[in-house]
């Protein structure tokens, strides 16, 4: 792979220096508002992605935010990658803790701060770049598709028609993508596991209008105070979700798994400094590790209602609301679990109130298998560029994607990240490592060959 | 009393355009950014009540806003009352609940909507021109001063110094408030006891940072679902208040005493028609009446934290908030219950995570006997504008300032309130009827002069 990678080596600055203008595109596809932004990175990417070498490139439209695709067939013989990312991104707010505006990226210490440097932009385009570099220098050992949406943060709600309709564009050997993250920068590893996911969104309505708390406080029932306890009852003392058959589906782990889990390299200590935690919390029985991998959860994303502006207000208020998703683990069905959630919320709603409940996205989790040729590919690549044999993990995080596009196309996916956890995705101050950035470059052209050479 | 019903009746209209004229000014003392506005509405409350015919009218600075004060001495025989009242209204946030603009005053059907219609610009109005109808026929039979001030919503935080600082400026035989309900218009009645409030706002911080919800979800305390478990826990499963020793210094109704409440008019279907709920909601072994006046209550006023924005974001937020109120009742101390919810609610913060509370403001309950001239004077006023007894009730609302009047000056206050519960104060479309504005304008003048016959 020399010329690759000397041609990656030659062009670093260029790369980086269009990664800052695809960041400096607020397309956060959760906001109506920046509709026209989401847009302008998709044709952004369309645009690079032309350039790169693939052919075809179009926007496939659909009734959100359109797709982008493009390919590059080289070889009948040679197998196909399917290259899936997403160029849309998470909101900013709260943008009072940035330290500099989330879409005019600062590079600190070598390490991008912007909303979507690590989740997904910057990983992303490592693919195109890597793509730019085997085409330049005539390195492409397999056929490409590119499949770039535009709303993997809030559903992926068009693509999944978009795959039904297209199986025979999207025809491929595996998935490639790199949305996740490695244990750190010396311990590559590759996620073999994605949570699921039911995100729901509750309003509960007390009286027909906000009230004055003296004149009815503790005669009318306090829509926060019966949201507050309808919550709380969602977990036991042991941290147990009580949904009933909410752990119907679960699919446990084996003692054998769980004790090859506990020799992942995890300082508790340092994961708790970073988070400025005097401890960790959740389900009793699990590790810290497990519970954010292996377990299903139940977090309020959201909560309002009632006065939240400056000094009180004594206000019975009409209404309250909150943001609640699931985390699933393999086996456990979203649109199930979305069931559950909804009949036991309305069924838990105490009388003197009334309950709305809305689902927003979900989807299903994952299990790669560790003894195909696309994991041993990813594998073999990462050893070669990182020194190191990387540990199969299972992640937190959810790509509801991947189980759609097993279900409908039949293909595996590959997990391989370059991000850390402590890239703060979601978060503010997001940022990805330039090392990440380029050692992601340098590491897709290994497993383009590899997965030649072992499909041969 | 037949030149000054005469004089109202002639001055009826100016008496509603002038009152429209102080609506129109938004003087929100809770947010800052209205300011300017308070004190206009300080400015124009001198400027009016030095047309009436007060002496000596001018603006008491404070650290907050101005108190308005004003005299008339008549005869040094005479007994004098000391008219209380503010110029200070709530937020009127939710702005897209109202049908007018809140500060753009309506009349329909006989009623005037905005904000402060009813509390307390409305009420407090009256005084003043029940005051110029006296002056101006010669038929003032009691000295007065009037106290009015700026910062009655957010705890009257000064005007408990001016108080202390002015004993001999304010001394008076009884204080006149104008700022509670009747139980309808054809049912007069007057408030002879009130809450007193204890409001604190919390926070609760998990993690230092935002984090994503399925990298950390169920291995890192989520500051929402911890701050509803620690809300829901406050009241038992009889909606009894759990924080320890709040109920000890509780002044237990007689059994007596709550017989004759129970004689009072009460609807309660029409209570729940106009709320808009199936059923009503409170502590076990209460009725309605009595949880709404006799009974201390805690509330969640507002509560915010994570994504409320448009759609789905899945994050883990560092914090939680919330601003809870309770209501308490004539023997609670103020101090010694927000000393307990404080201490309380830091016992409960389970590990890993951080909680902080601050008091916002409080004040003491109040109990005003039946025997008093003042009492009877308000009484027979009623008796002779209403054509009907007035029906001795007890508020559940708090109007902390009277408690310190008493403990400051030693005067005790009498409660004649001309609005209605269903005025929707401190909520969207705040209303006062142009019958209850009037009628206190007609009353008031009643009052004056049986007080001064009673006295002799």
């Amino acid at each position: 792979m020399q010329s690759t990678h000397e041609f990656i080596a030659s062009q670093k600055d260029r790369f980086l220096a269009e990664l800052l203008d695809l960041l400096r595109i607020p397309s956060i596809s959760a906001d109506p508002a920046y509709a026209g932004d989401v847009r302008k990175a998709a044709e952004w990417i369309a645009e690079n992605l032309r350039n790169a070498g693939a052919d075809h490139v179009r926007l496939e439209e659909t009734p959100g935010y359109p797709i982008v695709y493009g390919e590059k067939m080289v070889d009948p013989a040679a197998p196909t990658v399917l290259v899936y990312g997403h160029y849309d991104v998470q909101p900013a707010d709260p943008l009072e803790l940035w330290d500099n505006p989330p879409f005019e990226p600062v590079i600190k210490d070598d390490v991008i701060y912007a909303r979507g440097a690590c989740d997904d932009k910057g990983q992303v385009f490592m693919h195109v770049k890597a793509f730019e570099a085997m085409c330049a220098t005539g390195n492409l050992a397999c056929n490409v598709k590119f499949m770039i949406e535009g709303e993997e943060e809030v559903g992926s709600d068009n693509l999944g028609n978009f795959v039904a309709a297209n199986k025979e564009l999207l025809k491929a050997d595996v998935i490639l993508i790199s949305d996740t993250a490695i244990i750190a920068n010396d311990i590559p590893s590759i996620d073999v596991g994605l949570r699921g996911l039911s995100y729901m969104e509750v309003e509960v309505q007390g009286p027909n209008r906000d009230l004055h708390s003296g004149v009815y406080g503790g005669a009318v029932a306090n829509p926060i105070n019966i949201l507050c306890q309808m919550i709380s009852s969602m977990h036991d003392e042991f941290n147990h979700i009580t949904i009933p058959g909410f752990y119907d589906g679960v699919m446990e782990v084996s003692a054998a798994d769980r004790a090859a889990m506990a020799q992942t390299p995890f300082d508790l200590e340092a994961y708790q400094k970073d988070l400025g935690i005097d401890t960790v919390y959740g389900e009793k029985g699990f590790t810290t590790l497990e519970r954010a991998s292996i377990r299903p959860t139940l977090d309020v994303n959201g909560i309002w209602g009632g006065y939240t502006g400056e000094g009180a207000k004594t206000v019975l208020p009409s209404k309250a609301f909150a943001k609640i998703s699931m985390r699933l683990v393999p086996n456990q069905s979203s649109a199930e679990i979305t069931r559950l959630f909804t009949d036991h919320f309305k069924s838990i709603a105490p009388k003197g109130v009334k309950v709305k409940v809305t689902a927003h996205h979900g989807g299903e989790g994952y299990l790669m298998p560790t003894d195909s040729i696309a994991f041993q590919a990813a594998s073999d690549a990462m050893t070669t560029t990182f020194g190191k044999e990387p540990i199969p993990t299972r992640g937190g995080g959810s790509i509801p994607i991947v189980a759609l596009f097993e279900k409908e196309l039949g293909i595996k996916s590959i997990l391989m990240g370059f991000g850390l956890d402590s890239d703060a995705i979601h978060s503010p101050n997001e940022h990805y490592g330039l090392f990440n950035f380029y050692k992601g470059i340098e590491t897709i052209p290994h497993f383009f060959q590899n997965f030649a050479d072992l499909s041969k």
